[in-house]
Formats: structure tokens, C-alpha cells, sequence
């Protein structure tokens, strides 16, 4: 694949907006409209069965929704500091333990985004510090409710989705 | 939550980019920006222990993944039959059972997008017709192979986790 040509069409907050003229294999040329975004974390934090999650408003699907913890890489940042950052940040919890299980693009037939996600255990409680435009309620949800609230709908963020599939997956 | 104003600063071939003015519960104004999306719908094919899976070129990630077949929602288009042309389409297949197992947003912090996860059993084999522009190749394989190919960063796609997942819970 060849790139012929790359416009930025929006350069926003969070993400940029590119449109590239690319040369398939095949000699055909098309064009590509895509989000360059620098990459985030997820958080599976685990304390027993329970699984730490937020509640917040989420402009773009007009709702409030529950998602596990997470962030946008900031610069320079690596995806570990950026998990004990969001952690902290959204739920003032510190993971003595803290691993990478696995890591996905959630859109890459229209987004760049790679997310790395942590699987986070022996948490220390302290005081969460949210961004003053987020608005954010924390919860402690047993795995078993969960994938009940999946099924019925009433989970409805894909890496959440995954993130407690996954915790099935590992009988943890 | 109020819109106070709303600008559509790109208007694209699958999605359009828009910037909310929005009012909060709070008081406080705040700008977004998100992908407006018409919603998607997803296809787990399984036949016996094995996920029926392509391999293609997605540009925003520069390379070839695995993923599960998928596509966007056409207008007037239900995704019950958005999810019979898709399959069709990309693999050939037809499945004589199909329902929607659960939903999902994949990126709430800056896209409407909504997938629609459906489960296709009873599969008849047929022959695909892929849009020119997609290069595709059909896989089939067990769901052991793909769940050790996540934990491995092989499979990356956030959709094909949560399904592969979601079939090891169901003990399908």
C-alpha cells in the first residue's frame, strides 16, 4: 500500500481527522477518511469477584454509560504510566499489581486507536481527582452481574464488554 | 445535557465529524467532538468449535488483521439484514439461524457507533462478492486457536475479542 496523498481535514482535542489517497496492491487507487488518535489504556481492576467500574455521561452516544476505567495516551507517556494515571485520576485507586493482558483497535476500519489493557489487582484506596468536565461515579460490580447486565443491554461499552468476558475467561 | 450548537465540520463517505457546544448538568459549557455514525452490525458464525474469521487491509491501522465479518448499516437497512448481506457479501455464507446477542458501543468518548453482535448458526456456503475495494480472505478457525492468538497480540480486533470471548462463556 502507498500512500499518494494525506490531508488532515480537522485537527481536534483528542484526535486528528485524515483523509490519504492510497495505491492498493491490485494498482487501484482509493480514498481512506480515518481518526489518527495516539492510543489509550483500559483497566480490568479486580478486588475478588467485583470488578471496579465508572458511571459517566458520554456526549457522542447521548447517555450515561459503565465502562471500566480508561484514558488517551498523553505524550511521552507509556501505556503503564497512563493506566496508574487514569486509575488514579478517575477512581483513586493505586494497583499494587499491574499487567498488560491484551490490546485491540476498537474501530480500525475508521479509527487508529490501539487500546493497551491492564489487568490491575492489590488496589489501594485513595481520593480520585476527575477532570473537571468529566462526570464520573464509581462502582464495584460481582463479574456474574455483569455479564447479566451485557445480555440485557444495560452494558453496552465493547471494552467493558471484553474486559469481563475476559475475566470470565481466566476464572478469575 | 443542553446542545447549544452544533457545526458539522467534515462530512464523509461512512461517517460525518461533529462539534457539540454543549451545556452540562453542572452549568458548565464544554465542547465535544465525535464521529457521527450511522451504526454497525457484527457477525459470529460458528460451526461446531470453529469462528469463521477474514483477514484484510485496514489503512487507519497500516496492515492486515483478523477480524470477525462486519459492516456499516445502510440506510433503511434493519441490522438483522444488514447482517445477512454483510455475511454474505464478505464470506459467502448464509445462515439459516441468526439473533442479536447483545450491543455495543466501541468508542463512546468520541463515536456514536453502535455494533450490533449477532450469533449465525446453520451455515450454507455460497459464493462471496466483496466491494471492489475490500480485500478480504475467509479463515476458519477454533476458538482455542484464537483465544491464544489475542493473548499472543496476533488477533487485535476489539469486535473479534468480545466475540471470541463471549462464545468461550457460552460454552458454545
Amino acid at each position: 500500500m502507498e500512500v499518494l496523498e494525506e490531508e488532515t481535514v480537522y485537527s481536534g482535542r483528542i484526535f486528528d481527522l485524515k483523509v490519504h489517497k492510497i495505491r492498493l496492491g491490485s494498482g487501484r487507487v482509493i480514498r481512506r477518511e480515518f481518526v489518527e488518535h495516539p492510543g489509550a489504556v483500559a483497566i480490568i481492576a479486580v478486588k475478588g469477584d467485583r470488578i471496579l467500574l465508572i458511571r459517566q455521561y458520554r456526549h457522542p452516544v447521548r447517555g450515561w454509560i459503565i465502562e471500566i476505567p480508561a484514558g488517551t495516551l498523553e505524550e511521552g507517556e507509556s501505556p503503564e504510566q497512563c493506566a496508574r494515571r487514569e486509575l488514579e485520576e478517575e477512581t483513586g485507586y493505586r494497583a499494587r499489581k499491574l499487567k498488560e493482558v491484551f490490546k485491540a483497535y476498537v474501530a480500525p476500519g475508521y479509527s487508529s486507536e490501539l487500546i493497551h489493557f491492564f489487568l490491575a489487582e492489590e488496589l489501594e484506596e485513595g481520593v480520585s481527582k476527575p477532570e473537571e468536565d468529566e462526570i464520573t461515579q464509581v462502582i464495584w460490580l460481582d463479574t456474574r452481574s455483569v455479564l447479566e447486565m451485557i445480555s440485557k443491554g444495560e452494558v453496552r461499552d465493547l471494552k467493558t464488554i471484553s474486559a469481563v468476558l475476559w475475566i470470565a475467561s481466566q476464572g478469575l
